[in-house]
């Protein structure tokens, strides 16, 4: 797949509720996970699908999400843009919130290999 | 200026069709503007102000903008995204269109030292 219909399988699958799908077919093994947000000891990476895989169960635990919302794609050569607006409570805190950022991918051999979060991180 | 300060101030002054003072005061010299759309010749990319300059009048002059709304900024470290939707009339062809597309921009000791549009360039 080239990278406009990887992402519009990955929009697609993800309209779907269907992001374990996508993420098992669309995601490169050495993929690289990148957040805006920097945590205190530094990091804002997750490096291979093991590693994706523990941060989407740690963020499907913590929150309850009510609808999400995704726009796009924009590509441009071997990346594309999709928007995202996720209605979501925080489980912890029961704050109830509307997310909204931006996704960069990175299309290599027909898998996504990287992917950045663009928000703001720090209000 | 931090990353959100000028990508605040680029919003702020697009807003205001102060095109031209943004690309004075927020922009590097040796800005690099890169287009989804690969001309047949190969290039893409328009390298520093005085080529930037001239991009910017060839689209002023091909182009009658009827309206421009840009959405963000959404940072990430040294960059952050912006988006486009421009209601504009191809003077050539007299075709009225709506372009939405989505800037990736790179900022660097304050200043943009790259500019990156996405948007489907071969329909």
């Amino acid at each position: 797949m080239n990278t406009m219909q990887v992402a519009r399988k990955l929009v697609e699958l993800d309209g779907q509720g269907k992001n374990d799908e996508a993420f098992e077919t669309l995601y490169a093994d050495d993929i690289v996970s990148v957040e805006a947000f920097v945590a205190p000891d530094g990091s804002h990476e997750a490096r291979g699908k093991a590693a994706l895989k523990a941060k989407h169960a740690w963020w499907a635990g913590a929150h309850e999400v009510h609808s999400v919302s995704v726009t796009g794609p924009w590509p441009h050569g071997d990346r594309f843009v999709l928007g995202f607006r996720i209605d979501v409570t925080v489980k912890e805190t029961g704050v109830r919130m509307q997310m909204d950022e931006v996704g960069l991918y990175t299309v290599k051999d027909g898998r996504i290999v990287r992917e950045e979060f663009f928000y703001e991180a720090d209000g």
